[in-house]
């Protein structure tokens, strides 16, 4: 029966160094999500299943783990027309539609701008790949409530904050809005029609470059005129001169004609978050501008169909993948509640943060490994540990092995700071020789 | 659409006050168990279906939500015997069987001795009820690998000095060993076989007293002399002194002939207990020893059919139910490794915990809440809240209403601590004028 025994396919455990890890990232970025003034709510892991598909997960939807109708017969199994017809609830693949329905449940009892964090797993069937879980956990703040740029100029604040915070220096966040993408493309030509066709090409700019785009839009055969616009706009010149984020960056890079009342409410938002981050009373770490940069991304696209204005990738240059994203979405919050609700949302990818982050979970204080011989007293061994853990810190008892050498290097593996032997004749912690552990300090 | 909303039959939402309190209390709990040497873990919530139904949960396995197998076509559902045919996966219903498959997938990385903390949501189809869920957490702490009562001690040590930690007063930890329950039953004359049957029964002592117990024995036809003499072992002469938990304690407790191997383990352990309850360094709060009481119950039975040796309960005046349990299960572990392994665990039942516990979640910081005018710019909010941030705490802006005073009533109940209005006028947080919000301290 033995042999082999594995955690589901594409889920993980966590043992004991990674989960310490992850748990301590979790309490840096939930520390400063709250600091910022947003609260942590939970939702069920499950959600009922016409609510999963009720449109609002895009292509999600496909991937949700079904959970099948208690008490089923026979007769049920047979009666079925497809499987949805066998399932009445089903797990969350986002954190975004549980959002909406929490929001719908509880609206009396929360504040009319609402700023909730939401840091959980969530669940997709996907085919399971390196870096790619079926498991995994996101780390959410939205704003409901708020129809104007304060929101974003919140998330973006909080977001930068929370990225300084885990020590992750030149983030860059990309920032574009879908009612300038809209522009664009009418300005270059597109019909209204070809707009979903043509965004999905164009959010593989990162991968396929600009002639790949060109290339498959040609290839999909959408208005050829518009493509030939969009290929000279690509290769018009451009001065090397570096621009921060505001109004001339974002009109520089877009064609003419682009929506002046859009481009005033970026730059403004952009302005309000240079503020923030260059407020006098901050500490030297945090007056650090370059350790995160917003910069305007004309063909940053984010795949959910349900954005409607502001849109944000953060990103690192150690690697080529986003670190999270979010962006408004006016029309979503609305629909389990039947009243229209501004609303606006980012996500940091978790799973890729731990990745990328070097944090190692030690608090600084003692752990200590009591390696005590058989024939030590059981009350004994557990005067000794009582009586160390009044000092604070962590205390591990284990049986003295032939060779300690390697039990030695484990424990220094696991973070323990020092040890001591224990023997018979020891008598309170006072008679017992601490020693560090390896390099580590602390002993 | 709207009007009726509700997150699925038997779960929770969480609102920020209540996800806040909680969220402090498992850092509370998992603080003290990763002092006492224990090491988080974490395993996926979604078992092989085969694996949560393999024998090991007992009646929990019924109650188990299955997850539908991905792709199923309208014939898979046709040629289906049973539910269980579509099922690939399921939500664990207990920590317990995951952490026996946990522990054969990684034996090799983990130490000889292994201490476990897990600190989960389960799942369990149940009725919904008052005070029971279908999702509810777990906190369970296991040591794997360790056959002497020096496991038993450990966990009790740790679990006491959370509880502790948690500040329940007047907690009773009551014990029992199945080895002595099954030695009793046999002394009082009952067959083998009839023992299974007759615990279920001795199990619900507490609910319907001794007359209870012995009409249903009666009732179910167990043999009749050994039910007569469970009577007359009922209503035994005994003196009210009090015996602290140790050999005397344990041994008026039984009938004659009880296992004296046994007994002076569990004698040993209480020693053990009491001797790292007793520390000369401890402050004067952990050296309050009637917060906790070890109590020798020689009918504490436990559900769960895998118990081999001392078995526990965490009790309290206040509440009828237990706030936890456990025991040995020697047997287990092994189910999934294929080779024995000693083991014991106990689990605090942390929903109930929750109920019960009044301690806030706040934490002496500074909580601060911007009343805005419509006029402020957006860069003055961000810098106001920045450079407040900059002093720790947290702070929150909130468009100032007609009526302020019920919002100040609302904030308050939130946590927040101080607040200041902001109009257009205000220049940098020197010009704020901080107050404090309702009776609390910190502004």
């Amino acid at each position: 029966m033995a042999s082999q025994v594995n955690p589901p396919r594409g889920m993980r455990d966590f043992l004991p160094v990674e989960k310490a890890r992850r748990e301590m990232l979790l309490s840096v970025i939930r520390r400063s999500f709250r600091a910022h003034g947003f609260d942590e709510i939970e939702t069920p892991v499950m959600e009922d299943s016409d609510r999963l598909h009720a449109g609002l997960g895009g292509d999600n939807e496909k991937l949700a783990f079904g959970v099948l109708k208690r008490g089923l017969t026979r007769d049920d199994l047979q009666a079925a027309d497809e499987p949805l017809d066998l399932v009445d609830l089903g797990l969350r693949f986002d954190l975004t539609v549980p959002l909406a329905r929490f929001y719908a449940t509880h609206r009396a009892e929360l504040p009319t701008v609402f700023r909730a964090i939401q840091m959980a797993p969530v669940w997709r069937a996907e085919r399971p790949q390196k870096g790619r879980y079926r498991q995994f956990v996101q780390c959410d703040i939205d704003i409901i409530g708020e129809p104007g740029m304060q929101a974003e100029a919140e998330l973006l604040v909080a977001t930068l904050a929370t990225v300084d915070a885990l020590g992750l220096r030149d983030s860059v966040i990309r920032i574009n809005d879908r009612r300038l993408l809209t522009g664009m493309l009418d300005a270059l030509g597109f019909a209204a029609g070809e707009r979903d066709a043509v965004l999905i090409t164009v959010d593989k700019l990162d991968k396929i470059g600009q002639d790949g785009v060109v290339a498959e839009l040609r290839e999909r055969g959408v208005t050829a005129a518009a493509v030939d616009a969009l290929e000279s706009f690509f290769r018009r010149p451009m001065t090397m001169e570096y621009l921060p984020f505001g109004d001339r960056a974002i009109r520089r890079a877009l064609p003419e004609g682009a929506d002046e009342a859009v481009i005033a409410e970026l730059a403004a938002l952009g302005d309000a978050v240079r503020a923030a981050r260059r407020a006098p009373d901050l500490g030297a770490e945090e007056l650090d501008m370059q350790s995160v940069l917003l910069e305007f991304d004309p063909f940053l696209v984010r795949g959910m169909g349900y954005y409607t204005g502001p849109i944000f990738e953060l990103a690192h240059p150690s690697v080529p993948y986003s670190l999270g994203g979010g962006g408004r979405y006016d029309g979503m919050i609305g629909r389990f509640l039947g009243t229209d609700m501004p609303a606006t949302g980012f996500s940091l990818g978790f799973e890729r943060l731990v990745d990328l982050l070097e944090m190692d979970a030690e608090d600084g204080a003692p752990a200590t490994a009591l390696l005590y011989d058989d024939d030590v007293p059981l009350a004994t061994l557990l005067t000794l540990k009582t009586e160390l853990l009044a000092g604070g810190g962590r205390v591990r008892l284990v049986g003295r092995p032939k060779n300690t050498k390697s039990l030695l290097e484990v424990l220094e593996a696991e973070g323990f700071t020092r040890f001591a032997f224990v023997d018979a004749q020891v008598d309170g912690v006072a008679g017992l020789e601490l020693r560090p552990l390896g390099s580590r300090p602390g002993a």
